[in-house]
C-alpha cells in the first residue's frame, strides 16, 4: 500500500495551507483509493514522523515524499535529508521514496514562468 | 514600458534562488525584450523597493508583481498589500499590479497534484 507526504514549510496563519490542502484534495479527487497527508516543517501539524506513523499504523508499504517548497534551500537540502534518514532506520520495512522539491521541477518552472508573463 | 517583479521569501542559502532565478531566465528566454526581476521580502537582495526603484529609473510605466510563494499568509496577505500600497504613493505615475499569489493559481496545483501522483 503507497502513501504520499505532501511536506511543506508550515505556519501560524491557517490560510498559509490551503494551497497544499488544495492539492492534497486535487489527488483525492482523481485517485479515490489514494493516502495523501499533508506535513509541515514547523509551526502547523502534523510533523512528518506523525505523518508517517499514521500511515505506518495503516500497512501502508511505501511512502513518497513531495517537498512542497518553491526555493530549495536548507529545508530541502539539510532538514529534510536528516529526517528521512531517521525515518528510515525507525521504519525499515517501509520504502520511502523523496522527490526533488516541486521549485526544482522543470514543468513547474515552465509553468510559473507563463503565470508570471501571462 | 512594462516590467515583471518575481517577488519571493528570501533566504541566506544562495541555492535557494536558484529556481526564482531559473523562472526569471526562462522568460527572459521567451521575451527577449522583457524587463524582469526578482526581488526578495527578506535575507535577500535586492528588495521590492529596490527592484522597483531600478525599473522607474529606466523608465518603465507598468510594473506586475508575481508573489512567489506557495503558502499563502501574513508575507502575501499582510505585508505586500502594504508594501504595494507605499510603492503606489511613492511613485504615481508607475501602474502596479499585483497578482494573486502563485499557489493560488488551479493551473500551479493541478500541476503539483501531478508531480506529485506522477
Amino acid at each position: 500500500m503507497k502513501a504520499i507526504v505532501l511536506f511543506a514549510h508550515g505556519s501560524r496563519d491557517p490560510h498559509w495551507h490551503l494551497p497544499m490542502v488544495a492539492v492534497k484534495e486535487r489527488i483525492a479527487h482523481s485517485h479515490p483509493d489514494a493516502l495523501v497527508a499533508c506535513a509541515y516543517l514547523e509551526l502547523s501539524t502534523p510533523d512528518l514522523a506523525t505523518a508517517v506513523a499514521s500511515f505506518s499504523s495503516q500497512g501502508v508499504t511505501d511512502i513518497r515524499v513531495v517537498p512542497m517548497f518553491l526555493g530549495v534551500g536548507k529545508h530541502v537540502r539539510h532538514d529534510l535529508p536528516l529526517m528521512m534518514d531517521e525515518l528510515k532506520s525507525q521504519y525499515p520495512d517501509i520504502h520511502f521514496e523523496c522527490m526533488q522539491a516541486v521549485g526544482e521541477h522543470p514543468e513547474l518552472l515552465d509553468l510559473l514562468a507563463k503565470i508570471a508573463w501571462a
